[in-house]
């Protein structure tokens, strides 16, 4: 088999923060294969084919992307952020342990991209200076207990927290639910940030305290940077948010 | 105040991982402000100042670049990887916090990288394609208890658990005292990644069962990955490392 397959993190929307890396390996593609307003954002080529998709239906387009490979092709399948996180690195390598033995043999790589947090929380600060967890609220793959007991868990040990995929029109309640358990063990007062569609033209970043947080403030593009306990906020002049930004230190003066 | 401050970061070691704002924001400043292994990394340019500094003195070189820049320049901090991990943001804003009032109305940006966590996940294939979190090993800005009741909540939640500052000459036992820990929950045959100067040309990655792993096998440069209990390894022909992967799913069948 001569073909390869590269999963390309794209980072969060603004072509700025998309490494050379990734432009090189899309710019080798043959083929190029992801959901349809990801593709659109990889710069056109004479010549290279483009596979658009639906959002839900990652395993399938794992597969056909990994049979082009096999068939000979370079393929890029495209991932916003970064594809390890929550994306189609996962979804491939699935495909992968659970498909024909030969796509084994393929070269299959990941280019690894700027994730969505780590873009917000630098146009606040630091929310994510010390230790800290990411969590998919997302119950259409793992049951809502297991979101339940790792944010309870996260609570316990106070990391920051940036919870991925909070709410779409299919989950309403669980980004209410999660709110209600957050409420029960962080102070009123912890910034939340609230990061709507970061890096791309309709980009909306808020700060928040957690007693001010309501669902209705996110949708399906947006992510939620909770802050530890130790997390803080610098004022600043009139009419500019403040900073945020948790301190590396813990328990001790530095 | 005319001046401005950027966090930027470098990515981890490869300069193709390097984003196109971050090599923007670099060329614009007027000085560069770093640790000097970082600061060559940085490509030259006419009449730029470079002020290197210790590893050990991020405070200090925090308010040097401040100061800096309250005169007027246009600076530059330079990061490893993710300026918001582990690394130089937050302490520029605990020095804003801390420092001259004057600080808070210049203009403070992050510029956001690739952290070697997604990196070195990206090297061996998506081993945190599942919740995941980050802890910094490093004892010397928090107690020890505070790594250990963290390291125990991620374990309980079982989430994949990215372990930045493993080991140095100056913390010799913290690795083996989190390992046995581990080996207390996870089983002995997880996978674990160990990743060492990824991206610099003395990379090496080696995926070891957890029962293999020894501190011995880690340094100041490497970063590990201890899979979940859903982490999976897909073998590959003689001669090539096994993919390292965590399926989105969890508990439930995709």
């Amino acid at each position: 088999m001569s073909g390869c397959l590269t999963i390309v993190g794209l980072g969060p929307g603004d072509t700025r923060w998309l490494t050379p890396a990734a432009s090189e390996a899309l710019a080798q593609a043959t083929d190029l294969v992801g959901y349809g307003p990801y593709l659109v954002r990889a710069p056109e080529r004479p010549g290279q084919r483009r596979h658009p998709s639906d959002n839900r239906v990652e395993l399938d387009r794992a597969r056909y992307a990994l049979e082009l490979a096999a068939d000979g092709a370079r393929v890029a399948v495209v991932s916003g952020g970064d594809p390890g996180v929550f994306a189609m690195a996962a979804a491939v390598f699935e495909a992968v342990e659970s498909g024909d033995p030969a796509w084994r043999s393929l070269d299959i790589r990941v280019e690894p991209g700027v994730t969505a947090m780590f873009a917000a929380a630098a146009r606040v600060g630091a929310p994510l200076g010390g230790d800290f967890c990411a969590i998919s609220l997302s119950d259409n793959l793992k049951p809502w207990e297991v979101v339940e007991a790792r944010l309870k868990a996260a609570l316990s040990a106070d990391f920051a927290i940036a919870l991925y995929n909070p709410i779409s029109s299919a989950r309403p309640w669980q980004l209410g639910a999660a709110l209600s358990l957050v409420r029960e063990v962080r102070d009123p007062d912890t910034p939340v940030v609230l990061a709507r569609a970061v890096g791309r033209p309709d980009e909306r970043i808020t700060v928040r305290s957690l007693s001010e947080v309501e669902p209705s403030q996110a949708d399906m593009s947006t992510l939620l940077i909770i802050g530890a306990s130790t997390t803080r906020l610098i004022e600043r002049d009139e009419g500019r948010g403040p900073y945020v930004y948790t301190p590396r230190s813990y328990g001790v003066r530095s």
